[in-house]
């Protein structure tokens, strides 16, 4: 039997992404969201706890197969769904070195994969000699938990984490902080793969991300110039997916360094921000992807349909009122963009929505891009 | 206040095609299906028909604007949502021309648009005139409810009509049948064009449709050398919809004739067939457009993005089983190609799916859509 009904555990708007994909491919879509009322309401069909065992397994019986918006749940609630025989993917396995930061770089470590100087410091004294060792700066990132710049900080001083060894030793499980080297890099960059169960594996073209305060703000598919650094990026990726057993997507979100090498910085396991500009950009979206992958479906085609391709976050959205008050003045000046909105109420640095253009000049995309999206804005 | 949630009557696949790109614009879009489990089931708030005044009152009562999935809405029920100020697109007065194809080639005569030539006939004598006149053989067409080649015959005796005449006796109401000359036509043409309430309007590349059996089998887009005839299609379709006061998206279906003419066959006032290749194959595709058009909101850009798009049909689907079925082996062969499943029971000649395939060489991307759809057949 072909499976065919695919659970998404999390209401956010990844999964809320999910749907349209879904129901273009015939496939039977959802979602086990957090509470009512989330982004991907209209395929919910269960509402309640990730770290409940019996609200997942209940979900789980009526889906053929487990998949994520999020990668929140409690790796012994998805060791337990396996055992029962539900196809989970990602996996537990492969989960867990993106749930844990540490975990992640021992492994991407032993794999001899590129990534920048780090340590798991258990007090402020380790820490403090990794300073010393790094020219005196450092970031410390908490290992689990961290999201959107959430969990991360720039310390000069091994005393502005005491706050964070503390919620450690108080955690009781003990524990480690990662600390990693600061790396002088010129720009971020993304590469998106999908892999099935089966191991076939696609990627996107890389693409360049740029944060402000930690958060994704814009992407340009591809990253202009990337030359060798896209070869290796996809090398990357594909290395870190076969090594770590990734299914579905896998995000891979890197360093390019000033002195031209590629650093892998974080791993996301689902659907990604750096990913939205495939919806229209790309012959298959990650999100249909994604779907393919998890029900281990051949992949699509990942060419880039537009030449460049530039996504534009909408963060916080309208200081009054919702995204759609806005549509009457930003759809009539950008005809050629595409708007979506996540159906979250707009609130200060949220991510509810995004602007996607597509052409052959990268200025003027850029330009439309950053227009059409900043009618959402104030 | 800026309208947001969008009521579509009846739940088949033009509904379904409608949730995407709601989802994506953070459109609220609810269905009123006619039973349970049809196309759109996934955004389905109320089962119920749509021919019971309080059915579609307590619908409408949680919706900003209604729209459709059919045309087959009484006339009655759509006047008396107007008279309590719900916004219903297309509305009545308009709508009538798409249930009535007596009315529509009136209408259409009377806006000197190129037409066949026409008349209402309400006897075999009657008919018999008319194929007198016109060479012995016509097209006779019920004035309601025809659809996919249903209520169409081509007649070169009167007595051939004679069960149509009778059961119009039987109805009670009297009326009448179209006759129709038979045209030369070289080939079919739809060309699709959404129009907001406000009366800004949009057109796409006209398109040619290939019929088998009366049911829509390929669509090109754009029409091969259409040259001339885009343009003209291009006006009579703005014509029409300024004339009739159609919102929403109007399909008009067209006959390039032997001779170089281009006569109007027949309209709809909804999403259409003809236009399930702009799902990929436009800048907006037909059903945003819909969407856009019914919240009268700015119309998208209509651009084509690859130089052909073809859409084949899947009518039937699989002999044993469903579409999911020949997924493996379609998605493998065909990894550039866009399915489409409508989440219908196959059922020999229904409309069950479709594929959509974009590129510049218009040769291999026939053959491409063509044998990718072959995938799900027999």
């Amino acid at each position: 039997m072909v499976r065919n009904t695919v659970g998404v555990i999390g209401g956010g708007q990844l999964a809320r992404m999910m749907i349209p994909p879904a129901v273009e491919l015939g496939i039977d879509i959802r979602v086990l969201e957090e509470a009512e009322g989330m982004s991907a309401e209209i395929a919910a069909t269960g509402v309640g706890d990730y770290r409940d065992l019996d609200t997942v397994l209940a979900f789980a019986e009526t889906v053929d197969v487990i998949t994520f918006d999020h990668e929140h749940v409690p790796p012994a609630i998805l060791r337990e769904l396996v055992s029962r025989g539900v196809p989970v993917h990602p996996g537990p396995d492969a989960l867990l070195y993106a749930q844990d930061k540490i975990q992640m770089r021992a492994k991407l470590s032993d794999l001899g994969l590129p990534v920048p100087d780090w340590a798991a410091v258990e007090s402020a004294d380790e820490l403090a000699a990794f300073l010393a060792d790094h020219g005196g700066r450092a970031v410390v990132k908490t290992a689990r938990g961290g999201y959107d710049g959430k969990g991360v900080r720039v310390v000069s001083e091994a005393s502005e984490a005491d706050d964070w060894f503390l919620a450690l030793a108080e955690d009781g499980r003990g524990g480690a902080l990662l600390v990693e080297e600061l790396v002088s890099f010129r720009r971020e960059l993304a590469q998106l793969i999908a892999r099935r169960p089966s191991g076939d594996s696609a990627v996107w073209p890389v693409v360049e991300t740029v944060q402000r305060d930690g958060v994704c703000a814009e992407v340009i598919a591809p990253a202009p110039g990337a030359g060798r650094a896209a070869e290796a990026a996809a090398e990357i990726a594909t290395r870190i997916a076969d090594g770590l057993g990734v299914t579905g997507v896998l995000a891979v979100e890197l360093f390019e360094t000033t002195d031209g090498r590629i650093l892998v910085n974080e791993l996301a396991m689902r659907p990604h921000n750096s990913g939205h500009w495939s919806i229209e950009g790309a012959v298959t979206s990650q999100f249909e992807q994604h779907l393919r992958a998890v029900l281990d479906l051949p992949l699509g085609e990942t060419r880039q349909r537009d030449e460049w391709s530039v996504m534009v976050n909408i963060l916080g959205g309208p200081a009054e009122g919702s995204l759609q008050d806005r549509y009457p003045a930003a759809l009539a000046a950008h005809p050629e963009a595409k708007f979506h909105g996540y159906g979250k109420e707009p609130r200060p640095g949220r991510k509810v929505g995004h602007v996607t253009v597509g052409g052959d000049d990268l200025d003027d995309v850029v330009y439309r891009a950053r227009a059409a999206a900043a009618y959402f804005e104030g």
